[in-house]
């Protein structure tokens, strides 16, 4: 499959045996054509005098959907369905992820330095001064991936064994794109008491730690805890990566309509774990007029001193009960519109309530605010957290360069000022002339982005006084 | 480096920058031999008019040693030590394993595939059913390597980040020997209540757990609740690991002296964890006399049926504070000591006093309880955990492959059925007629193995009911 490809979340590959005799592809054909299954690659697998096999990939609507099409492939005489696999499930087989050591133990030389005795003089240097932890062993490259399956993607309360795969892919990612030696934690509780303890409990082993997929809001009080517990970054990506992303879309965004973000009105709608980090952020980087909606309009306003202030507690400010307006009442005049809610809560005439050049970042998953084809004409910029759309707002862009950054400085946090830092250096890897209303965030395949914020965050992390090393420095193969 | 080298625990590679002139080496070499430093290699890696550079590697008795020669040679004229390094340590840097992705995430098919929105099918699936995690994750081929640095090798409460460089070398032999994905937890606490609740609390992202290095008497109520709480295989490789291995041992040492195990008289020194797993798996075997002794002598000893039915628990049976009598009463007419305790606390005389065809198992590391040399004239098979003599007793042979087989079989549970069939495979790779007092147990580079030992593990898992999945069956990429 070629990049260009468009991806399919429902695609089957089945093994028929047909007759061989004219037209019997046809009919497999006209029945994918009938059902509106799109029809992929073909391959001969093999052909006989009496029959051939044929490996077929189509694309289907759901489950049900794929379902019936190999019920009715079934069917068509002289026809065998030998196999029917799928992809996604094929590609998960066995796992993801796997251990790999860094020397093959073929001879007892490499037991004895790998393992008893050799280890023991690492482990004795280590116990004279734990920080040489980060120097031997795998502590300073390592993340924690840590979820109780509270909030798995968009999909719930699944558990932690249903998000070991999300935790697997996201270790993927850490590995690809950032060199880092992540590994899932599931946890079998999601109490947020036990939850600190068991994450403060594995903790001597990482260089960092990754929450993932916990829901508000007790997942701001578990990342709030564990950063006063424990003496290396932790951070909630749901919360603070598509925070960081948002907030460098909003900053290309504004340059291209010409507008500055002190002076900007921003509506967030959604005040969950992203929406209050991506306030909090937009508040950190200088946004004055904000309003906040929940399900029942606006639940967050304020002076924007006392927003700032309180920028890092916004839980306190927001009234759920009291309401002081509608999101219609919010979007009026508003410039930015930001959602991180549910699907389909927009309409064209709401968008025509904002001022001119609005920018909309619909990021509701899977389905934004409000559609792509419905929105573009009524707004300058838009954008989702689609990759078949312009403009793809993923937090894929922010987390790997961010503990690449934080683990590289042995940094003790992962802090405001680094996110900020993260935000400037996805927004400027853009030169302004080159971009556009459909260009305001790079691709996520751009191997210049783990460099420049990695950089950009280890630099902050000195700034601020969090890191503990000095890029290339310390190494050394001596005690 | 070959396999035949002798390994030293204190290797130094040292670059050397030297006049170019005739005997400037010879005052190097001359000067190791002088401090009794055993010359290695020596790599000439640059020559000039007026100078050579070498590395030259050594072996030396201790740290201080080292650092002494280190002096010595500085000390030459003409000689410039250009850099030290220790061979051991350079293998640490960075850490011993990392994680490596299945698929490389180089377009979006590929990141739709194993992340969102792909992988949320697949969590959808195991939330429907939690078992198919052993189909679609890393689970079904994983293994905490759990410790709380209480007791690291030898050395002793060391904590959590010196414990790591060995959970590391662990994790190396599990993915070298077993093919198993294990990954290092090094905990924060040694409070036996919190490392209970942190494992259980972790466990749905294991299909294993190994714990490692945690002291008696914490270690035996740990792993009993663990046990009891999980439904994955957990076993304390310290106990286990080296009881099964003692065991095979034993059953082939006894082959080449013509006793019986229910016959034979059975000393075990030393009642920590070690010690008393082995006891419990003796007697399991089928031991019908033996007696354990503490620091201050016999401190367990029963009627057969007594001790068998106290087996897995014989802490309830020892009176560590009433000794019926001294390690020298214990020995009088015994077939067997098993050592694992502290080095040098056995004479020759002590071991005239067993019977004849006497079995000695010295364990204590790295200084057995009695030097190879002194009774290797005083009985007739003689065993050690160390790799430089015949006999090495080394849990190598045991836990890769009973994890691979409990794994294999989704087992719930490594009971004592799978601990002995584990020492009935190693001790049958032997063949009868191969066995003779110094060939007992097979080479831990053996590639057989695992393989014998998974089979039996599995076989036995089977036919005591804690087999969750046949060998080969459940495979597929459907749903």
């Amino acid at each position: 499959m070629t990049e260009m490809e468009p991806y399919s979340n429902h695609r089957l590959t089945v093994r028929l045996e047909l007759k061989n005799r004219p037209g019997m592809f046809a009919r497999v054909a006209d029945l994918l054509a009938e059902e509106d299954a799109n029809l992929g690659s073909v391959d001969l697998v093999s052909a006989g005098p009496d029959k051939f096999v044929r490996d077929i990939t189509f694309d289907v609507h759901s489950e049900d959907h794929g379902q019936r099409v190999l019920k009715r492939l079934a069917g068509i005489s002289d026809v065998h369905v030998v196999s029917a696999s799928d992809p996604v499930f094929v590609a998960h087989l066995g796992g993801k992820i796997h251990v790999q050591g860094k020397l093959p133990l073929t001879n007892r030389n490499a037991l004895a330095t790998v393992y008893t005795p050799g280890v023991g003089r690492v482990s004795e240097a280590i116990a004279r001064d734990r920080s040489k932890a980060y120097a031997y062993t795998t502590k300073g490259n390592s993340v924690a991936v840590v979820t109780d399956g509270s909030a798995v993607l968009g999909l719930g309360n699944l558990g932690p064994e249903a998000a070991l795969p999300v935790m697997e892919g996201k270790a993927m990612l850490f590995k690809e794109f950032a060199d880092i030696d992540a590994w899932p934690i599931c946890l079998g509780t999601q109490d947020p008491d036990e939850i600190v303890r068991i994450v403060q409990g594995i903790a001597p082993g990482f260089g960092g730690i990754n929450l993932e997929d916990i829901s508000a809001p007790r997942c701001f009080e578990i990342e709030r805890r564990l950063k006063a517990l424990l003496d290396i970054p932790v951070m909630h990506d749901d919360q603070h990566g598509t925070a960081v992303v948002i907030l460098a879309a909003l900053t290309n965004a504004l340059k291209v309509v010409g507008k500055r973000l002190d002076e900007v009105r921003v509506v967030v709608n959604g005040l969950g774990a992203a929406g209050r980090s991506c306030a909090t952020m937009l508040l950190a980087a200088g946004v004055s007029h904000l309003v906040g909606c929940g399900r029942r309009g606006i639940t967050l306003s304020g002076e924007p001193d006392q927003l700032r202030a309180y920028r890092s507690n916004l839980g306190a400010l927001i009234q759920e009960d009291k309401p002081t307006g509608t999101l219609q009442d919010a979007l009026r005049n508003a410039d930015v519109f930001i959602g991180l809610s549910v699907g389909n809560i927009l309409h064209e005439v709401d968008l025509e309530l904002m001022a001119k050049d609005r920018i909309v970042f619909a990021m509701a998953n899977p389905d934004p605010e409000i559609a792509p084809e419905l929105a573009r004409s009524h707004c300058r910029v838009f954008a989702t957290g689609r990759s078949d759309y312009p403009n793809q707002i993923n937090n894929v862009l922010a987390f790997p360069g961010m503990f690449r950054g934080a683990l590289d400085v042995q940094a003790s946090d992962i802090n405001e000022a680094m996110q900020l830092a993260t935000a400037e250096a996805i927004a400027d890897l853009i030169p302004a002339p080159t971009l556009s209303e459909d260009y305001i965030v790079p691709s996520v395949f751009d191997r210049r982005i783990v460099r420049q914020v990695s950089g950009a965050v280890a630099r902050a992390a000195r700034a601020t006084g969090v890191a503990r090393r000095r890029v290339g420095h310390d190494e050394h193969g001596g005690e």
